[in-house]
């Protein structure tokens, strides 16, 4: 793939990525429940951060992390948290905190694990962040893209759900991304609660489309391409829980025709057979191919 | 005491103690820092419920609390942990989550033990709450003195200083209360950060002192006294660490003077050494008498 | 099934459901073995409690708990989880505690997980207990389904098990149940171990025998239905580790012919593939219909 | 005081003290309280097996405890507690278990640190355990003190005062134990809860005395002294704080005058400021002089 | 197979089985993982103790332990879990230790769990240990052989690889040990990382089988025959996760002919599905036949 | 004391400041004891390292540490602590493992709280570690204080004393730092035991006089400028607990004339009255004057 996507050298940049995105505190239960539980074991996590931590982590590339925190206790655990993820943390931006979280927070994430026929769960309470008031000129994109080299910036729909300024963010970074030559991708993840309080479906579809042309790599399952950018996939089962690999080609090329600049398109595939058992596999289109596992 | 207080006979009311106020998940990390921790135990708190629980756990009473919560599972922690707590859950009032907390959340207190010459420390992330909303109207007050029937009513300036709605929620039950024969108690409680964005000091001023006309008994030392009732009290050090006898007796007649009403007031003393050892003590006012411990 | 049971309206009732039965502290090693355990993390528990409590915390109802507790730390402790667990305790009956539990104990349960084939363990320590103690006049059967009113009573043969005068209670309680129209349930759940020593498989067959003739909704599978109340299942498989339908459905109809206020009749099916996996069913006769699942 | 006692040489004996008495398990909140906790942690624990466990741990002699336990689960975990204690176990008689604990149970004792004014607290739930149906003939004296041979023999009021047969077990041991020439201690230990029930303070000095005339070396305080053998001290104050030397000293030779036996004489002195805070001290008398520590 | 091998009676023996191998402080993160763990908890461990340790928990068996350990904090810890364990410690040799670790050590072994696709790691840190020190002379065999007696002696291939003197050491112990009549099992449990910088492969074989024809009871698959005895098996696939009972006979029959002295030969099997899921399986040789499990 | 030291601008330096020493996994037993604990708790630690991970952590400055770690499970265990120090891991030397710890091991330490009388307890397991086989040549020292740029060097004595080649290369760093006008920080903390088997104090005394001529800034207290560069204090008690005015500032001067290199001299002061109880000072001499706290 490395012949399909012009990466810039890794001498001339200091960072092989920079992500945009929301760094949240994850509140886990362990082996028990939210509802009832006495102690929580926590970890920071975020849809567009954790690619930055695994690169760094499990592959020892050099990341850094666009993000905004207020700066209280909880501020400094989620730091100390990405202090030991080894995302670098120089474009954090700390916003003064008011004390109390009328106008500023940070975002939080309860999850408890499912099993067997019980679901997993999620609680999310991450309104009024300091990361969904991000805005454009907030960020010195020409310093990082510019001066120090980023060779892959990678940001994503949660990010660009989070208010109505973070699409404007993402904007200007892929921007100031493209003018230097570094790689854009785009992982869609839509999440309809996010969306309903600020524009629905509609605005949805109306900014990831508009971000979305200045992709190169893009990531997102069926459901995914259809509530973001539009695309009808026939024959697609009720609850997406099987993805087929027809559908999904047609739906790629459908994608292309529409999108030329997508180099590659890729998505994960899970299929939960319970809480407790998963079957994990990912596709991947570049060049006119599509590779399973 | 009883003797100065008409309180009305247990026979006739279900409720020895209803107490409004905002009921908080409190995370704590036990000997550890929030900053640095990896682990959070949890438990419930707020000034106005910590009464109705102490009167039920430790003395055996029937208490219950009106407040509101997010429906989602950290409001379900909470109400686990009030269902410990034995206090009664009939008044409490359910408000639907958005799924993110947006629109509406539950409060959090993040709270650490101090350590030497280290101070404890508090970060409290309680904008947007749904207890925060409430408003006139939302709660059936006649039900609870005049239906069901309660010997106390007990509230505070903690969860007057949440809204612009909120006082007004206290006011139409202490009329509700007052209306019955219900004894009235207020806690002054002021917190400056509560208060900034909604007005101020100025704001803290008129709500409290609106309030005070309509309490038996009066919960505060000489700085809520001052901040929340405009009494000023001579020779009060700078950082209010120590309270005199005099000072204290010539604020309470001053504040007799125009608030006939308060039977009793009353306040506790701490003088922490270090944030390890501290000093306890109380002091009552009631019928022109005066006791210390 | 609402049409084939004439349960009292909530309206005219405080509780939807009074349970009679023993609460124990259930003490758990989690992933370790009791024998040689460092840490045990506990809950409260019980055969008939668990209804009333799964009926308040699953399904939101008022329930209560009558039973017998000594009054010591470990009592208290017993009662700040029921506190936890939502069931009213206003019929607990403290009884005063010699200081070293040779007159009066709580009972104790130690469990552990089983694991591959390694079975699950339990050890339960519940001699001499509060509740065994319970006899005829001690329970105010007329203020719980008279005065209060209780739309369904639960309790069942491990409570009757627990010494000669516990199945005098139970029928006393029914018996006030049946009077004030509340529905009369009962859980065979024969325990060899209780019965051993206070008379064996003959006197809990005169026990079960007595007070089946007063329960609406009889719960037992086919081992229970022939240890208490006698009746031989032909081609049961020796170990009854599967349930078959047709000798269920015959079973059925013979009590039904010597206990024909039998209403409904229902039990649980639990196929336990390894200790770690376990298929769990139920089955429900009512009305000459079987429903199975 | 090797030359006062005339203790054994090592070389003809397996052991340096064998002790008798009961060991229970100890169950420990950390730093929550019984009453609340969800955890607890356990250890074993016994006044008699303490000093077994302590000489073989901290000075590294061989010691054997003599005691019965039933045989379940419970009594496995005191059994890997003992190990890790590092005492023989080959002289603890296990006992059949009934499956429930009416006829056989192990001694638990629940206990929790106190907190400043808050005093410690213990709840212990020992009736009708193994080792207080011990009975004379059941442990095999002469293979302990002959065959194997033993240094030094201790007991104490403990668990002579567990029930009707335990001091005659004691009498029993210490008789076989002077007959080899081992010497025998004997700590006083009054607890009037375990005596209430069985024959109160006359029964408590009617067994002590009987047993204080087989004792080399006795161990108690004043309080000890007056409850279980009768001897008054002059001026001691109400609630046995502070022990004062003078005292003690009469106490002591008029002790002496009684049991000319009482070869050593000895107590551990525990003035407790607070809950947190004690001071420690220890008197010891031996031929005709005392030490003080 | 009692008849096959000829064991002392017990009478005339103090221990059913001393075993000889290091006791290593193994290191566990519990569900997580060693690299990024902040907890470990700690238990005993070593193949050869392992076996004395089993006969003693599960069996009641006498046995003891012939190591050494550096008298630190860490060996006193191996100390206390060894006494949990309940093998006799008379024969542990303690070693004076130089405070920081460079002359001698205690064993220490991190081990983690596999999940799913990812392997059981560990990671062992048994470098300059008190136990590779061993030499010849160190231990009294004759007493334990001679004057307490031993049923059998067991000992193994992990502790002869630890350095150049502890072979000499397990033949010294194996020679006193037949000349006392007690069977000698030896597990061959080949370790490449601990022969390579030793000798290597041709050292292992030469040490191995000097040792081997004072064998009775053999343990070992036929990865181990191969690397430690030199028997090379047909058909046998490269990666050993399968043992083939055909393969497997011949190669028994080829290791009696050159070792009549095997009495027994037999291995577990570990057929490992998935890092949570394994088969288990054995097979033993002896007096010409096979069995399988 | 900006104006004594002539620190080089932020601007032209990536690195606050660059320390050399050793890193290891320090293990915790929390409230328990090492020798008997079950639990560990992990946290990163060393002498040398601590300053940098102070600086970074306290007072936000960008520092990094100089060491050597073996490439196993444990070392990336030290990794990940590290990187949750927030200290720059691009000097780490990865040294390949060999499996057991023969040839390179991590520095493992293990420590435990005092209590009371109790002394603290450390127990040091740090011989043969890879940051002890360090030698002159494995640190591009021209890159960091060259290339990038660094305005402090820290090292210290517990470094130097690791073996024969750590003090080379603290020279060699000392160097390269001076050249480039980095200051130059030592920490002289003289430890026993560590020196005893590589040439004691004579050794000692050697290797730190020849490093204290290369030192801007000196730290240790009277007992480390006695034991690593032989200034003898007047009238120092003999246990060294109590530290004079007088005396240090004799023994400064002193050291002054022998190393006028000494820019500043500073040392902490700890007076532990008991395991529980500890003041805290500091002192610091600078352009003649000192500054007691």
């Amino acid at each position: 793939m490395t012949s399909v996507l012009k990466i810039k050298p890794k001498e001339n940049c200091r960072w092989d990525l920079v992500s945009l995105g929301e760094v949240m505190l994850r509140l886990d239960p362990g082996e028990g429940r939210i509802s009832t539980t006495r102690n929580f074991h926590v970890w920071e996590g975020g849809g567009e951060y954790n690619v930055a931590r695994g690169l760094k982590r499990c592959f020892g590339m050099d990341t850094a992390i666009v993000t905004a925190l207020a700066d209280n206790s909880v501020g400094r655990l989620v730091q100390d948290l990405i202090y030991q993820g080894g995302v670098d943390q120089s474009y954090i931006r700390w916003v003064e905190s008011d004390g109390i979280g009328r106008t500023v927070r940070n975002g939080l994430n309860f999850t408890e694990r499912g099993f067997g026929v019980r679901a997993a769960l999620g609680c999310s309470d991450r309104g009024h962040t300091a990361v969904s008031q991000l805005k454009p000129g907030d960020i010195n994109w020409e310093r990082i893209f510019g001066g120090e080299g980023a060779r892959w910036f990678h940001t994503g729909g949660i990010f660009c759900a989070l208010s109505e300024t973070t699409p404007l963010v993402a904007i200007e970074a892929m921007q100031a991304a493209k003018q230097q030559g570094t790689i854009v991708s785009y992982d869609l993840n839509y999440r309809d609660s996010l969306w309903k309080s600020i524009g629905g479906k509609a605005r949805a579809l109306e900014v990831n489309r508009e971000l979305a042309s200045l992709v190169d790599v893009m990531l997102g399952n069926e459901e995914d391409f259809t509530a973001c950018l539009g695309f009808d996939v026939e024959g697609l089962d009720k609850d997406h829980s099987r993805l087929e690999a027809e559908n999904f080609h047609r739906m790629i090329e459908s994608a292309r025709q529409h999108f030329p600049n997508f180099t590659v398109v890729a998505t994960t595939l899970r299929n939960a057979k319970t809480a407790t058992v998963n079957d994990w596999g990912a596709v991947c289109y570049a060049e006119g191919e599509f590779r399973w596992r």
